[in-house]
């Protein structure tokens, strides 16, 4: 893309094109510049009938209802949320959409996050490289994609106002590692900041999140926008790096007086323009199939392709599951939500779907004339209280073979906008729940819901549960296809079930108060949290079963460079059916005193397999890998020593693992006045000075000979402060020391 | 105390006074101002002999040891500790030091602080209380105390350049809240800086900590002194308010040279010149009796007192304890601990006692003549595996009827200057534990360690532990005392015993790692965290068995004031001998998301009961008991609300309570653009003046009466962003509503 000559253009113009013209359009300039149009979109396009205030979120044109990212996280199979990006797009692109508002990649911290079902994963790998796929889907078609909310928005509690205080390690290696890995992977056309403050500043005037970061680090190209009434400071938002205020506050004159005044740099103005200059070229292709049509079968049937590799089999005893639709038998079907599929989330990713599936049709067609089916609803989905639905529900448990219990949460439990306060199922579904496990031994729970609920006060009185999330317009379809074994479960969990809410790591800290949510618990989000404290949870991360079996074997590892290896295995599907399994390979380091989380995932791939099949696996473990965030160096470094890789079915179920020992990158800290006697000791070039030294000094050396409890002391203290102890180290002497072994280089090999 | 005229002192012997003259006496000027002798003693007077070098800590005049603070803090006794404080006072006047370097009230933050044994508690309150208590028992001899070390200490490792990373508030509930009850309370003459930094600063120049906090809010009025080569700047810590840097660095000259050349205001220099003067006239009369004698006699059995006062029964199945002294049995005393007592601490603090009781010996002479007493090394305390010390000891065991099981941290185990990383016991003395429990059903631990010790593993092997600390030079005769029964146990945890290291709150952070050490917990630290995540915990915070039982009746509340009351009940000892009760108050607040913790100490008291004596016993709860420290308002506040006032014997033994209702301090919020519509609906003058203008516009309205979901949506929005919605809500309207409810006072009640 060749920068555009926008000299010709009066700074009034130009600063006109850093906010939008209305609610889903950016600004034009007739003959030089069309208008775009973004639209809500991260698992359908939510394209608004023109006149719609920004709040109609439900008056949309239709358009595939895909999978929210809840789902599509849980599928952890790349190809496949490309090929749902490239739906996106390809609605997109019909419906006159040049900018997909989507996909978002904000890290579930707490399962009580409202908009949990808009994200991927707890996880930053996970959500880097499903995040990527999607966008890699979305431009394929040559319309963009905007990754949000950059960065730290992980509640919907204050979310416009309040700070996300966290250190930078913690950005570095959790919160803005997926919006990292999808700029240098996927080259997004646009990221979207966040409304919240980032350790006090507002994203949207985030200097260093938008512009150190984002550009100068990552190298990110595109065009930064708000999210919609993220600003609020237009000229400090415009000079901190945000490119589009949307939607337009009508507060363009303040960047012209801004300018005019000498608060601003023309230059920012003129940058900011020039990217959507760069944003219209770049999304010019996709324009001439805006035709309003699109293989509206296909796509349904992508949707239901997706619900079904994102379902995760949590528990299967006995292997009740899956049914047999041909046996004579009687299922009970139970619960409103069979027959009123709860498939979305609520807010401005709410779709019109092009049609919907429920589980209880899908389950009429799929069935013999053998089985006889009773639906009862068992609750109404405002709670309120129905004895005779109740009633009804055990009646038709106590007399059929088999229970399906559809369970979940209503609309009104999650949504963009607020957090839950419990992980519970809704009382009387809960009630409902215990009645029929009472009087039924076969219960197979099917859940629908976006954020993780409770299970570990009622997974032992059922045989099976399947966690079917939000499944999108042909969920029901998915479902049914799941129970009856048309379909092997392989969705796998991208967010760990804990057995209770005080046990989630952010539980002390969230939804915070006073303007701030501290990130008390830093790196240790999800398994890193669980594995490291080695505290049990109900499911684990990566955590979900299949009708088959699959064994792990014959790990090896080869150094393929510095710190780099690449790890091999064998998978085998040693059951009776075909089934996709997903590999997944971690870094673990055992410490004591944790510095780092036991356990990260770093890679997976998700493969399908037939009965008696094996395949070979591979995977490239790299430096960055294994590497942390050094406050101290304000880089990446990656230590010396052993650490484990393991490759298992989730991150409680390592089944294969290898030990290796990282090179380190030679980074070692220059010794100076503060520097401690122990890290002089230790250097490699300042212990072998200061040894000679102290082996010349009787009072000196008393410090390294002393008693054990003496020595352990000295070894803290830095060089400098031993002016004062009179044994002979002078400020001379260590001025002495601090020039012999200074060489201007902190490397050494 | 009047301000002397020091306008006839040159620059040079003011700054001369801003650094001490050698390692443990400050500047004179003859004629005008003596040299002061400052001393180590938190628990007894270090004073070195001339010539000895500041690492020369075991070469000290014998003193008496008292126990260490780990162990005056568990007798939860405010009245001994006093009458401590004042012996040490007592010897600190006959040795000719003018100053104890003591108490060090720092919060115990992780058990593996290689320095706990110096510290009080895991919470402010205690260590406030008995911290106080210890300063006005020292300084009623006139000589000053010094409470340490100031501030968030609380490890050792990297001590001296660490970054303690930590919000305000939890400075303000738990770090620095025992220093200002301290300060507030009992006046210190001086204060001493710790060597670590405070979110980036030294505490040594951090002018926020040690002037505005601790002067200017606090009113403390004596002087603040480095710890031992704690400064680092010599300008910039005078600048922040540290009067005196010990010992001196020979840098005067800076201080001279920053004043000629304006840096340094010369008043600085001034006012902490007056601060010494201020600290010798306070000083003064203290010198009269130093004759280098005291009552050692007395200061021993009061050293006694303390460690009996201080230890801990954790357990004690079937009433074991106390042993018949006259009864005829077999007793095995197995441990070399039993014959080399552990009790005091490694480190600056490390005394050299006058006399030394063992255990052994106590019980010998304690016990009858049908008694036959065995004793049994068992292991050495340098850890050498030592077989026929192990088979002699499980001889004695196998043939006794019960086995005195002495274990503990030996004392390279944990000192002043390292942490510790495990919290086991010795591994020998583990693997004897589990040799002498196999072969003897009557077994009775007794420890001797000053950081916690795990017991998880072993606790139900055995019948009986008791906790004795560290026991000062009579803590041998005390621990014979307390076996026999001749003393009554009484010594409460001032500190959680966890149930595994990976429990700890601070497991994630300690020790930190890149030059930070990240106080990710917060406020959540000992009991404040296992009970509001309800964790399970080996031992609670609070808890000590009795030889004796005792009942809790009859709580009363009566509001004596605006959010104070006066709370009454009724101790009474049920059992057959006279005992000591610590009566525990606790405030707590059952929130589903934790904003501050379950419960914490407000009040406590230790009242003495004869068999089937009763006492009323009063505490008074106070609008600040109530507080937490708002980071929005950076001030103490008062939410309105329910809360319940609990009494007890420990954290979680809680035998009455209260429910009680906070009127709150009527601190409100102002309203802003950036408040929320909800913030507005729920304001007392906001919400009406809201609720009118919505009632006039049916787009707005909606806002409130949409579905549920965007309601609650709409609600966590600022009003000022509404201007973009065309729901007419305008700049104008908005401007409108915030004249209207802005009254220039926060305060609604």
């Amino acid at each position: 893309m060749t920068p555009r000559d926008l000299s010709s253009l009066t700074l009034e113009q130009l600063a006109s094109l850093t906010s939008g013209s209305s609610t889903w359009q950016t600004s034009d300039l007739p003959g030089m510049l069309r208008a775009l149009t973004l639209s809500d979109g991260p698992h359908g396009i939510r394209r608004q009938r023109e006149g719609a205030d920004a709040l109609g979120l439900h008056q949309s044109v239709p358009a595939t209802c895909f999978p929210p990212a809840v789902s599509l996280g849980s599928t952890w199979d790349q190809d496949l949320v490309t090929r749902v990006g490239a739906a996106l797009g390809r609605e997109a692109q019909a419906l006159g959409v040049d900018v997909v508002l989507g996909p978002g990649v904000n890290i579930k911290r707490s399962p009580l996050c409202g908009r949990n079902f808009e994200y991927l994963s707890e996880d930053p790998h996970l959500s880097g490289a499903m995040g990527a796929a999607l966008v890699t889907g979305i431009q394929s078609t040559g319309v963009g994609a905007c990754v949000k909310h950059f960065a730290v928005n992980n509640q919907e509690t204050d979310r416009m106002r309040v700070s996300a205080d966290v250190d930078e390690r913690t950005l570095r290696e959790i919160y803005l590692r997926a919006f990292e890995h999808i700029v240098r992977e996927a080259r997004p056309a646009t990221v979207m900041c966040s409304y919240n403050k980032v350790n006090g500043v507002y994203a949207s005037q985030n200097r260093w999140l938008l512009t150190e970061v984002l550009r100068e680090e990552w190298g990110f190209d595109g065009l930064v926008m708000s999210d919609w009434g993220a600003v609020n400071d237009r000229v400090a938002a415009l000079a901190a790096g945000l490119d589009l205020e949307m939607p337009p506050t009508g507060t363009d004159q303040q960047i012209v007086d801004a300018v005019d005044e000498g608060r601003l740099d023309p230059a920012v103005v003129s940058a900011s323009a020039a990217r959507l200059f760069a944003l219209a070229d770049r999304t010019d292709g996709a324009r001439d199939d805006a035709d309003g049509t699109w293989d509206v079968d296909s796509h349904h049937e992508l949707a239901r392709e997706a619900a079904c590799a994102a379902a995760v089999l949590l528990k299967n005893d006995g292997d009740l599951l899956p049914l047999d639709p041909n046996a004579p038998q009687r299922i009970a079907l139970i619960g409103e939500l069979a027959r009123t599929p709860r498939y979305q989330g609520s807010g401005s990713s709410h779709v019109v779907p092009t049609r919907l599936d429920s589980a209880w049709h899908a389950l009429l067609s799929g069935l013999g004339t053998e089985v006889r089916l009773d639906f009862a609803a068992g609750y109404r989905l405002d709670g309120t209280p129905d004895e005779a639905l109740t009633t009804e529900a055990i009646a038709a448990a106590r007399s059929c073979d088999t229970a399906l219990l559809f369970l979940g949460l209503p609309d009104a439990a999650e949504s963009e906008g607020f957090d839950r306060t419990s992980l519970d199922l809704p009382g009387d579904q809960l009630a409902l729940l215990n009645q029929v496990a009472a009087v039924c031994p076969r219960v197979v729970v099917v859940l629908a819901n976006g954020g993780v609920v409770s299970v570990a006060d009622w997974r032992d009185r059922v045989a099976v549960i399947l966690e079917g999330w939000l499944g999108g317009q042909a969920g029901g379809q998915a479902l049914a296809n799941l129970l009856l074994g048309v379909a092997n479960p392989s969705g796998r969990l991208a967010e760990t079930i804990p057995l209770r809410l005080a046990d989630t790591p952010a539980h002390l800290f969230f939804p915070g108060q006073d303007g701030h949510v501290v990130h008390g618990e830093g790196r240790y989000v999800g398994y890193r949290h669980y594995d490291t404290l080695d505290r049990p949870v109900a499911y684990p991360f990566g955590h979900g079963l299949s009708y088959t079996r699959f064994t792990y074997t014959d790990l090896t590892t080869e150094q393929a460079g510095r710190n780099t290896w690449r790890v091999e295995l064998t998978v085998r599907n040693t059951g009776q059916r075909p089934g996709d399994e997903v590999v997944q390979l971690y870094t673990a380091f055992d410490e004591p005193q944790p510095t780092r989380p036991r356990r990260e995932l770093r890679g997976f791939t998700k493969i399908r397999l037939d009965p008696g099949q094996a395949r070979r696996v591979a995977f490239t473990l790299t430096e960055r890998d294994l590497a942390r965030w050094s406050i101290g160096h304000h880089r990446w470094t990656t230590d010396p020593g052993p650490f484990t890789v393991e490759v298992g079915a989730s991150s409680r179920d390592i089944r294969v693992r290898a030990e290796l020992v990282s090179a380190g990158d030679g980074l070692v800290d220059e010794l100076d006045a503060m520097s401690t006697l122990g890290e002089w000791l230790d250097h490699p070039v300042g212990g072998p000075v200061i040894g000679a030294l102290l082996a010349r000094s009787d009072h000196a050396s008393a410090l390294t000979q002393a008693d054990p409890t003496l020595a352990a002391l000295a070894r803290g203290v830095p060089l400098g402060k031993f002016r004062t102890f009179g044994i002979g180290l002078t400020e001379d002497v260590i001025d002495q020391l601090i020039a012999a072994v200074h060489k201007g280089d902190v490397y050494h090999d």
